[in-house]
């Protein structure tokens, strides 16, 4: 019987817990849950006779370490910066880990421990980065197979409404970790443009959008990641003269959520004294010149020069933020303001459904002719537990464990899933679950 | 005998040193000048009969703890972060310390204990942080003796090339650190207009500027400072609408400036790989969208929205950001590669001399009369060692320094400058040096 430890059992884990029960017997697994809530541990286990729920404080170095023996694996859905607690246990204890994180330097530096300890640290495996790996590895090692030479590489990603349920002016609604959106672009984006290396700084990433339209869902929107360059390498493109990977939004967004920038309700970096008795209106008026409670909205439109009138003023009023109402937050930073109001108003209602948008679109040079190649993911959840965003981060951190359990994954030290013994049986699997790139 | 131990003889010390070594004989002192250069701190005593000159690494706790145990005060020109490694001492000493540095919250901390030790911790004691408090609270406290009341109270200050010297398109030169410079307004401003707190986020710091007007100067500009509000409580004008801190600037600076920041070249937060290869034409186009090597001067006129011919173009072309020329600067940010060049581009020359200018409006209530009072103070440097900026940044810490050791001053616990027992004498002295407010 081997033994599979679970670090975390929050909005991420569903799917994930799911799988790796449904699979317990047939492929003769323990599973432990673990979290800092013994109730949500319980409630995502539901009394399955091959699992136990437990309580976890991570912090905790005996007992985190005493559980870490008894497994054969460990999947961590914890926060990010608390992988490494875990990552250290696993190379004493030599045990396997699973992360849908991106791989720190921290972990990296584990690396030939890992190798030494003969073991797999699997990270960056859930739908971004995850998915994207295994299917943009899949798309790159086809077409350099054929002999085709990479030219241009461009990868989008989003988690937003699905269109039945996208009822607000903003055409979005939070999906995942809300203050990851409200702090999105707050760092310069790289990428690489007709072999010209390009850099847009934070203050105008939402400027510089792209259209993207996905076949059957209509017309998005990409602003640029974080890092585009630190993908050649790994993906092997040196040859691309262009790799640039984006966030997708529906049209407008951007330009709207650039008007929050300018005005200021983005920064994270001082707090606010007595912004519990503010009002919005009081806050919105505080980042405009001139104005004060009888003529923000002139100042407003004069600021951000658009009309009363206009969609985009319209927006902005849609989220309240001239209104009266008191902000309740004590010494709260405008991003903490803003994240706390817009939980309000983009909040995925229980009834509602999310739904991913992936797209992979490639240009390679075949003999002398130029050829494309798109490949495009949507997924929509299944109602407000089984979301969208939860199967594409769940299931390939589920097939991963179990494919590593049966040893048919042979890579060893710290990982990202680009190799063809991750993407082919994992995206494979993916499928049985509609979760199938077009 | 008193004894005297001054911590870093680098740009900043020379008026500082000067005035000690004046006064040494009449006030019976003996002067230590400790610098992490011996040559260094010999240059600045010049076989001095009173004072003598020592190496010194401040981060050897024993060495640090032995001078200072020999002193009965000590001024600390160290950089900001490594006061607090003197005032620890100073503590357990029971020295006297002063400083030119804003009070941080590690140096706040100490105030009770530097009370229980019956010791003056002095800071905020140079130029800006300095005599702009003592010459703001005398008019304050002038004013409010007459039954005045503070409507509006507005303080400016800059150090900029004088005007004999002011002979580049950007009509500034480095009189100070380059780096706080580049790094200037990233940070959001706060501060009162019209009783509204308004916060400006540093994506538009250097778009709200003010015209202020120095008579027999011409025109400058100010740009808002980072935190205006933190003056209101200790200045004791709770009864002011409006309350802004600037930074003064030669007309025009600010705008283009701002062109800087937009196009990203003030960013500190990432290191460009392979920077040292790059030209200056390759980094500046990295920024531009669309652009490359033969096509960057269009594309630079399209981003900016401003015609080749125009001056803010040739400003920037000036610089020679367009230059094929290699940047040389390893691994380096972009904030690190714009100093790099601004620092050979803005050379205050051997020649040259700096000016220092500041500017207090207040405008007050008296009866039922609003009324305005102006106070201007402007000084140019003697020669590239002994600059304005050294000698209003030097001589109020001399001059609090020998009010101190005369025991005129009877302040105890962590202080900024902001009595009469302190504006007073010091502001009398300075007159002396043609530091004088009119």
């Amino acid at each position: 019987m081997q033994h599979i430890l679970v670090l975390g059992a929050g909005l991420s884990s569903s799917y994930l817990i799911k799988y790796l029960l449904a699979s317990a017997k047939k492929e003769s697994w323990h599973i432990t849950v673990a979290d800092q809530s013994l109730a949500i541990a319980e409630s995502k286990i539901k009394k399955h006779p091959l699992a136990k729920a437990i309580a976890l404080d991570v912090s905790d170095k005996e007992q985190r370490e005493a559980e870490i023996k008894k497994a054969d694996i460990v999947v961590s859905l914890l926060p990010p910066a608390l992988h490494i607690l875990a990552a250290k246990e696993c190379i004493k204890c030599k045990k396997h880990l699973v992360t849908a994180s991106y791989i720190s330097d921290e972990m990296k530096s584990l690396h030939n421990q890992a190798l030494k300890a003969d073991v797999l640290f699997l990270n960056e495996i859930g739908l971004d980065p995850g998915i994207d790996h295994l299917s943009a590895m899949e798309m790159i090692h086809g077409i350099q197979a054929n002999g085709g030479e990479i030219v241009s590489f461009k990868s989008y990603c989003g988690g937003l409404v699905a269109p039945e349920y996208d009822n607000n002016p903003w055409n979005y609604k939070f999906t995942w970790n809300p203050r990851n959106v409200i702090l999105a672009g707050q760092a310069t984006a790289k990428y690489i443009e007709d072999t010209q290396v390009k850099f847009i700084p934070a203050n105008r990433i939402f400027t510089q959008t792209e259209d993207v339209n996905v076949k059957g869902y209509g017309k998005f929107e990409s602003y640029a990641n974080r890092d585009s360059l630190g993908y050649i390498e790994p993906y092997g493109i040196t040859s691309a003269r262009t790799v640039l990977r984006g966030t997708l939004r529906r049209k407008g967004y951007s330009i709207n959520w650039n008007n929050l920038i300018k005005l200021g309700l983005t920064d994270d970096t001082f707090h606010i004294q007595h912004s519990h008795e503010m009002s919005y209106r009081n806050f919105l008026s505080a980042f405009i010149p001139g104005a004060n409670d009888a003529n923000i909205e002139e100042k407003l439109s004069e600021f951000l020069n658009i009309s009363k009138s206009s969609k985009e003023y319209k927006r902005i009023t849609w989220l309240g933020l001239l209104s009266a109402d008191l902000i309740g937050l004590k010494n709260a930073s405008p991003a903490q303001i803003l994240q706390n109001l817009l939980q309000q108003k983009w909040k995925l209602e229980r009834t509602d459904l999310d739904m991913i948008v992936m797209k992979h679109e490639i240009t390679y040079k075949l003999g002398t002719k130029i050829k494309k190649a798109d490949s495009t993911l949507v997924v929509k959840g299944e109602d407000a537990v089984y979301t969208a965003m939860a199967k594409t981060v769940g299931l390939p951190m589920a097939i991963a464990t179990k494919l590593i359990l049966q040893g048919k994954i042979k890579s060893r030290g710290v990982q990202m899933p680009i190799h063809e013994e991750f993407y082919k049986p994992i995206l494979k699997e993916l499928e049985k679950f509609g979760v199938k790139f077009i």
